[in-house]
């Protein structure tokens, strides 16, 4: 089967899924948004040269360490100074390397009409990635398992505003390390068809997820290599040091053409200055040296340049998300992205404990940091809870309900000004004593007008007493429950779902990755 | 005792009041934020023209209805088209009419220091206005008390967050309404030194509102009339008529020199076309014919256009608010607004009925298309639920949160790139291996450097739920219980305090406000 015939095949799974959404609840349809906004811009261009020196006096002056001798070896290789460890690099070269990164690229899933560009105008939405712990309205907070792990994947298949599938949407811990990878990858790659993220946490695993991604889309090596089918996020230990499994996993990644995301956690007061701009840029400094790395290696490698810079409450040094500090800092990394030519990731993420008020006022405001800052890819988009630490259905629910709008919020046809939008004739129809109800010009509109909500009641109080007073939190745990109760995942050739078990037992039976327990 | 001794000592109020603030929680000092971004603004030149030529197009061809019969004769006087109490004028007359009105102006309350400036780059926020209803957590849903506005009135006070006391924060029905304009402006008066509005519901209720504004700050007539010390807020009947009462009061304002907003409510697919492109246009209509009567009476006088422009629920009926489609008709508001030079008034609002998740995703998208807008004054910005129909006092401290958050964004230093922010020698100091807790960089900043919160919970969930795993409504009830008890009324002298409460009784004796009842 050709790739062409693969592609018209799998338009019709996602037809399969979407008309499969339908039964829960009333979903918006998949599309790829488009952000027809101007990012709002804080710094001026002083203010961004003085960042960007800053980053760049980081790397040449202080240097940072690479505790990956083979990365070291490149970087002597390429001619940046190395002591031990310590890798000092400069302007030009660090220019060089950047810009060799495409401003845009396009990563294509095993469906490819689940294709996702970065870059541009783009912007894409992605669930919650990583937390340890389990936390639902009947259970309280439980540590990740399977199940549960399962549960989010479909819902991450569900939602058309969700793009990708993130990093473990919350850690099955009841699988063994060593084989975890094996089976949190066979379930991605069955129960979606969207773009995948892959752990660099050691060459077996990074290893075995490019082959299972390969597997599911039917490619060839050659095929699979040619374009980028898949990504990985790495993250720095900041202050100024990368890892070996990282930057391992970034290396092989690259090498194998596929997408690789830069994110240092630089918590202000922590991990980086307290001040935001000293914070950005460490950051800064820090994704660009592995970014270099990756050019350097593989030049117009897909690169993006990822901000997880926040601040922590300087009472308890307790991390904190959404905040005035995050945003602003999110913004800035924004500009700078735009003057490296690189695609920008941020996320959606709060430090509350439970599905309340001030998990969606902090969502909210890392949202409209990431709508605001021109990023392109939005990590821990749907389910975030705790500072990263738990992963909701109920929160899934309501932040897909955001996303949504924030979907639509992005749609032309919202704020089109057609002599039809204007609507003289109808003003005119209806007149001072009218209502527009029952006129033509809404009867010919009113089914696709507006907005559609999912989870919020937008009925009376007394209506909304008599069926119960569910606040948000419980009745967006039983659209989870109805969703996960209808699902179905999208459609897998037999014969491919046959390859991925066998590797899988293949490489179960050789003992999966190493593991430190 | 002069205007000038009154400033000096009013300094001192102030600064009384705050101190008394700290007592219940650590908020954010007084201050009037200046917003730095750039408005997000979907539409191209054409699609503004677009929405002024439809409006104009409105206004000359259909007309408005003035159920005011002095609106009319005036009208007709300045040449505009008279049928009956349908108005029709061109492009022309509105244009210069609306070019009359000053940019930006300032509105001065008893307390000097609490003056609001209007339009330009400012924004200030104010306290929720007119529901029938106060809900809390120990009482439920009831209909709106004296003790409970004055509750809200408090609050209004305390927060330095909220910088104008809005219409009344909730509708005391156990006052009878002939009196209770009395009663609530002489609660408002005592209770805050802060910026108030008054209702234009007959000439008797905002007479006298204007009388006790002038008693309270010790003004002579002529004082009080020579610069703006109070707004009203009007609204249109959508569709296209504006009715006697609120005309009645505009006209009576404007005459004694204060300020005005004209709010159409243009809720799309009801009074209202179903595009929102045909809801902004017939919104900017209905302002701009009342702000062009306010012009042509006084040239010059203090005008605000305010947006309230939202889409209904086409499955109910039931209004929306903080939807798509009411971000983006409050940014295209914004960009007519800054087409005629006119400030602009928005709202922080929702369509929720309890303080959950859902009432903070909606409020923070109403806030942000505030922010992303251009408002100069956001109405309802702290309190509101259920379409504006229920007051609560833990919504009220959760939006305080959000605006302190969002003031906070707006302060430069956030993202200041002095090369003291830069941090250089901090990064160097510390290096790949230390933390910056402890650096002196820090040090010197951490008490300062970051936003802190008032209801926001950032500790971790074992800490959290040993401290009784409070969800965040319950913790704003709580804080609001906190700053009742421990309210302080700012100063005000005996003797003013003795004319007002004179005013007040012989006006009820007089019988106060005639009534329908």
């Amino acid at each position: 089967m050709s790739d062409e015939q693969r592609r018209r095949r799998s338009g019709g799974r996602a037809g399969h899924a979407e008309r499969a959404g339908v039964r829960a609840i009333d979903q918006m349809p998949w599309r790829i948004p488009l952000n027809p906004d101007r990012p709002i811009e804080p710094l001026d261009q002083d203010g961004v040269n003085a960042i960007h020196k800053g980053a760049m006096r980081v790397l040449s002056e202080i240097g940072i360490r690479f505790l990956n001798p083979e990365a070291v070896a490149i970087f002597k290789e390429a001619g940046c100074i190395v002591d031990g460890e310590t890798v000092r690099m400069d302007e030009d070269f660090v220019m060089e390397m950047v810009r060799r990164a495409p401003p845009e690229f396009t990563i294509t899933p095993r469906n490819p009409d689940r294709a996702l560009p970065m870059g541009g105008k783009h912007i894409v939405f992605g669930n919650v990635s990583s937390p340890p712990n389990y936390w639902d309205l009947e259970r309280g907070k439980v540590s990740g398992f399977m199940d549960g792990f399962r549960d989010f994947i479909k819902l991450t298949q569900y939602f058309n505003c969700i793009h990708f599938a993130g990093g473990y949407p919350v850690e099955p811990i009841d699988i063994h390390p060593s084989v975890r990878h094996l089976d949190c990858l066979y379930e991605k790659l069955t129960l979606t068809d969207k773009v995948t993220h892959a752990y660099a946490l050691g060459k077996e695993r990074i290893e075995d997820a490019m082959e299972m991604v390969r597997i599911a889309g039917g490619l060839s090596d050659e095929a699979f290599r040619a374009t980028p089918r898949m990504f990985t996020n790495i993250n720095s230990v900041s202050p100024l040091k990368h890892d070996f499994p990282m930057i391992d996993g970034l290396l092989r990644m690259a090498r194998a053409g596929q997408a690789v995301v830069v994110t240092p956690f630089t918590l202000a007061g922590a991990m980086a200055p307290v001040t935001m701009a000293g914070a950005v840029s460490l950051s800064i400094a820090e994704a660009l040296s592995a970014i270099a790395l990756q050019q350097y290696v593989v030049p117009g490698s897909p690169s993006m340049i990822g901000t997880f810079t926040s601040n922590v409450d300087m009472k308890s040094g307790a991390p904190a998300f959404g905040t005035p500090e995050y945003m602003r800092a999110t913004q800035m990394t924004g500009q700078l992205a735009r003057f490296y030519g690189l695609p920008l990731r941020s996320s959606g993420v709060c430090a509350a404990n439970v599905p309340d008020g001030q998990a969606m006022w902090e969502t909210s405001n890392s949202l409209w940091a990431a709508m605001t800052s021109g990023t392109n890819l939005v990590y821990h988009a749907a389910g975030w809870l705790e500072g990263g630490l738990i992963a909701s259905p109920e929160k899934f629910v309501m932040d897909c309900e955001v996303l949504q709008m924030l979907q639509r919020y992005m749609e032309p046809q919202v704020w089109a000004t057609t002599p039809e939008d204007i609507a003289f004739d109808a003003v005119q129809e209806v007149g001072a004593e009218g209502h527009y109800f029952g006129c033509q010009h809404t009867q010919e509109r009113y089914t696709s007008a507006f907005y559609a909500p999912i989870a919020s009641d937008w009925r009376n109080f007394e209506a909304w007493k008599l069926d119960g007073a569910v606040w948000t939190a419980e009745r967006a745990h039983r659209i989870a429950k109805a969703i996960l109760a209808d699902f179905q995942a999208p459609p897998m050739e037999d014969a491919i779902r046959e390859e991925l078990q066998a590797f899988v037992a293949r490489r179960k039976e050789e003992g999966g990755a190493p593991t430190d327990f």
